[in-house]
């Protein structure tokens, strides 16, 4: 089978087992749930709410860049609740034609999968860059929405926010001014001074990086397995798939490198007649394990790699070349990143709340 | 099957499929290999001398518990050379025996596992819990020392080092001194120092947290998938699953968040004939694959949870009380830690060579 | 999470992997493949063509139900060739109500998964009974046809055919014969009585049995795995989850019960430079890998179990029922599972060809 | 990785996943099972009981070599009971040589996998051929004794035993006499003639082929799934996976192709307050999920192709040769596959029992 190649890696999960497909020179983006509960009520409005979330061009903050982002589920619901069996969902395509492209085909837009793509596969074209493109993320943010809905019947509930858009960090966390600001910022004091910065890093032809938090409120103590499959484990896989995520850090994170273990670990208290811990450096994870706190992680999100500034690099020749990346992009990544990296995490929680049943 | 319970998770891979098992009550720690690629030369020396890295009592700066832990190959290798099925290796346990451990029976060890695997398990005891002790990654460093030596064939090398205890910081990397310091730190001008940071934290009965960077030389572009198998992903996976690692961040990791695009995308350039970046942001991962530049990734490591010193918890009836762990532990994970890191890269880089092979 | 329950198993194949999905109440039924190999040609028709072979109302011998099947290929294809990525297919379902089956909802069909079904799920009704029909055999040709044309670039092909109707045997093999006549027979002599047993069987209201017969030419010695994953164990899963399926047989088959080893042992001879045995009583398959002739194995079909004669039963409160199963059905199914059977060996023998790439 | 080589499928099942390992020539054969359910009692003995029915040399009509086989438990018990960690079994192998077979070295014995392996391997030696050979299903039964005593708290047991020995078959099936002769059939009467027979076989340096069937009783309704891995074809992946034998039936099997609709289908009617069949003719299992009938199986075991009856063959040169495989072999496999049978169907029901637990 001389140069045939295959893209392997579509499938996540172990018992809520999710498969994206789709790329945008297609017919359609969708996923594939094998997995899904019984007897939840789900909607397509469940699903295309969560979409909007992620769709371009919401605010002025985000690209203007059109996509309607329809979705249509074909299996697996009737009469508003899943049956259990196979759920797919799939958004069609609008516009097939990928003209814009054109310009820079020869050419390895720095930061992007470009380059690391046809050294893996061999081949440029006629193959699906689209996977790698943030195309494919609305897949996840269908199979996403339901497992949000299935989660919340068990009082889980995960919410994403921008925690820093370049040195402008977020103080306060309120989650209800989530959606109520473009940037989605848990902390509307510093709202306007990061929609600020990511426009000007805009009109610069430039972009800039930031941090997105989550948490997760309602977790039962006991998510997750001990040895390879620790929840901060299984978290970490799920979110660094997110392109344009460079790291990962759970409660205190990075910064019990200059603490010590006595100011570390979180005492064990009896609040109430549970079992709590006084301060949750843990980031609600102990020994791989939910502890019953707020799950909280935070992600290093890079400033999005296309920039309209001129750039040195070199064409698939080798030779040296210089590149605007022309077209709508992002100038912060953290907006519409927050609804996937929501997804991400809901997806791998309904995973563990199922293993967790088939193995006690 | 009412009252059954099960641990879940102890494979890792996918063609390079790693399963461990053993605890300490038991007559053996060992790990099963499914997917070893045959013909590489392999002594039972290459594992015993990677054991020996991770052995406690090597040091002053670790515990001083003595494990002799010697590998013995059951199945796999032939006349010095890996056959291509099944390898399995075991570590007789020489002390059965968990006396140490009475007196902490009942009470709650702020930092540990305790807590959640009860709530897991609903069981405290006849449970394994040694499954989530440290014990269980020698498993791990035997079946990294079988990855490592097959990598080698491929010119592809994982150093591993401590890069901070405490804020004392390296500033520099020579691989060379790694093994030429307690610490296993690549600066040697900051050894010392490291060095007496943590004994000065095991005399006052606490411990001392830090960092550990790991550096992946000669790794080919084209490793990892663009979806959801992204190397990146697949390698924090590996990672985080080591217990007291809280964090991962790749290249410039989290201070991408007060970059702007311009500053962090590497630019490409023709370095003799080759494509390279000028700069390494990106830590040798783009969209998901490796680059062909050096992979870098620094790991958070708690400080160790483990300590002497007095603290507040409770116990398994939800008493309040003190608790002291005595026994010999070590006051910093790091320098242990640095060839379960390298053993955990090995085996997912080892992995992904075997499924870059398979769909290419 | 009380009372929710999944249907599993959705998903077969290691490398080339298909999930199928959809019900009769829904939107669609359809398939999903990860891991197809790019670069191969492969149009609608190719998937169509097979897709008519199985539908419904072809011919005097099988049901007269029409369903239009019209399949649409969603993603993974691009200019006509295969990319790589997902695959996904699906035929929109054109008569979403299940008017038919009303009457038959509160009793057992006898041979019917009726019963088993709700003894599995705790749940007659809005639960997806659709996955268990004969129409998610549409999504497996489907995914079948794209097998079927990427192991033809490797020579190799598959036929079945219907080796019996009841007692009435084919006694000759001639592959281009199957497609002229509707009982999908290998031997022309035998069509015709055939047929006219099926229709028989129909006209009083009753059905029955027969042998499928499948045999994969051109495929290399090689293929399946020693141990678990042997090639005949492999082909076995696959044919054996074809529903009505109850039994099946390698080479000579049951008939090695009253063999003796010289007897059954294929001598191996060299013919004109390459080895080969002077005899086939191992249907090509030799400790579980190929060895390069012919494999052949036949399936036990049983008799269509919905026929409209009266059939005792007991109705869902238990109570003693009488059935008639009204409806158009195939008096016998040979015909139209004969392109599942091929799919489903197709399906499984590009997996066994993707594992051997991937491990040698 | 020129010229390296993997063998896969070495690990069976879901939830209870069974990993084997272990080859002739090296210090041991073993097993490993992760998702084995705790607190179940769980001796060495009910290990070394079922190995030991397995065992050679046990009567008079099994090979008379001498294996001791003394399995010894590495992990997973704890005081006479399972703790729901990986469970590791062992048997050390005492004679690491294998200079019975040099002769046959570079001759391909018929009937035997030497021709295959090395086509798929492209090497002969150094390479774990013993993976192949019968010894790898001692660890297949070890994993069915853990699975056996699991599958007794639900109630479920497993009994196979010699249907046929060449064209003697067995009319009655009494469960209890199946241990007390040497051919293990169910059916006392005929017990000396199939003995008589498989001795004289051996006599003539020939050998015989047979039936042998298994049923299961207790199963409840429920287990298996609708699509892909439905009961039987899980069941005949599991025992088509253990060579020598070439097909597998269920219930009245083969028979099915000469039946109607009507003499097929099994009539529910109400036993007790209970739904039942009146026949069983599906063998226990409908639409793929077991129906709370014992299951039935059949599968045709082929005469043992090693015998000192002269065979023609080639050797790996490709020149014409003659072959008298010597050593000590069982003339007719039956007796000794039985237990190996039983296995294989114990570790896929508790996967069953465990699947089901998850989904429901």
């Amino acid at each position: 089978m001389d140069g045939e190649i295959i893209m392997s890696g579509n499938i996540f999960g172990q018992l809520f087992r999710v498969m994206t497909f789709g790329e945008s020179h297609g017919a359609a983006v969708g996923v594939v749930i094998d997995g899904v509960p019984a007897k939840v009520e789900l909607s397509l409005e469940d699903i295309q709410k969560e979409l909007d979330r992620r769709r371009p061009g919401q605010s002025a903050v985000t690209t203007q860049r059109k996509e309607p982002d329809t979705a249509e589920i074909l299996s697996g619901v009737f009469e508003g609740r899943t049956t259990g069996t196979p759920l797919a969902v799939i958004i069609r395509n609008t516009d097939q034609k990928s003209k814009d492209y054109k310009k820079i085909l020869n050419v390895f837009r720095p930061g992007h999968a470009d380059f690391t793509f046809l050294k893996k596969f061999g081949i440029r074209d006629h193959r699906g860059g689209g996977r790698s493109s943030g195309r494919e993320t609305a897949a996840r943010v269908m199979a996403g929405a339901v497992a949000k809905k299935i989660l919340a019947q068990h009082g889980i509930t995960t919410a994403a926010y921008t925690k820093a858009v370049g040195d402008i960090v977020a103080q306060t966390i309120d989650l209800k001014v989530i959606e109520q600001n473009p940037v989605r910022t848990a902390d509307a004091s510093v709202a306007d001074a990061m929609a600020k910065r990511i426009q000007e890093a805009g009109q610069r032809g430039d972009s800039v990086g930031g941090i997105v938090e989550a948490v997760v409120r309602g977790c039962p103590a006991g998510l997750g397995d001990p040895v390879f499959d620790k929840l901060d484990a299984r978290l970490s896989h799920a979110v660094m798939s997110i392109g344009a995520v460079k790291g990962v850090e759970f409660g205190t994170g990075f910064r019990v490198s200059t603490m010590t273990g006595l100011e570390n670990n979180d005492a064990f208290e009896n609040a109430g007649g549970d079992v709590h811990t006084k301060t949750n450096n843990a980031g609600g994870i102990l020994g791989g394990i939910s502890n019953g706190e707020d799950i909280i992680l935070r992600l290093a999100v890079k400033p999005t790699s296309s920039i309209s500034k001129e750039q040195q690099t070199v064409n698939i020749e080798g030779k040296a070349a210089d590149i605007q990346v022309s077209g709508r992009h992002d100038p912060c990544l953290c907006p519409r990143i927050v609804p996937v990296v929501e997804a991400m995490i809901n997806i791998t929680l309904l995973d563990c709340v199922l293993i967790q049943k088939s193995i006690t």
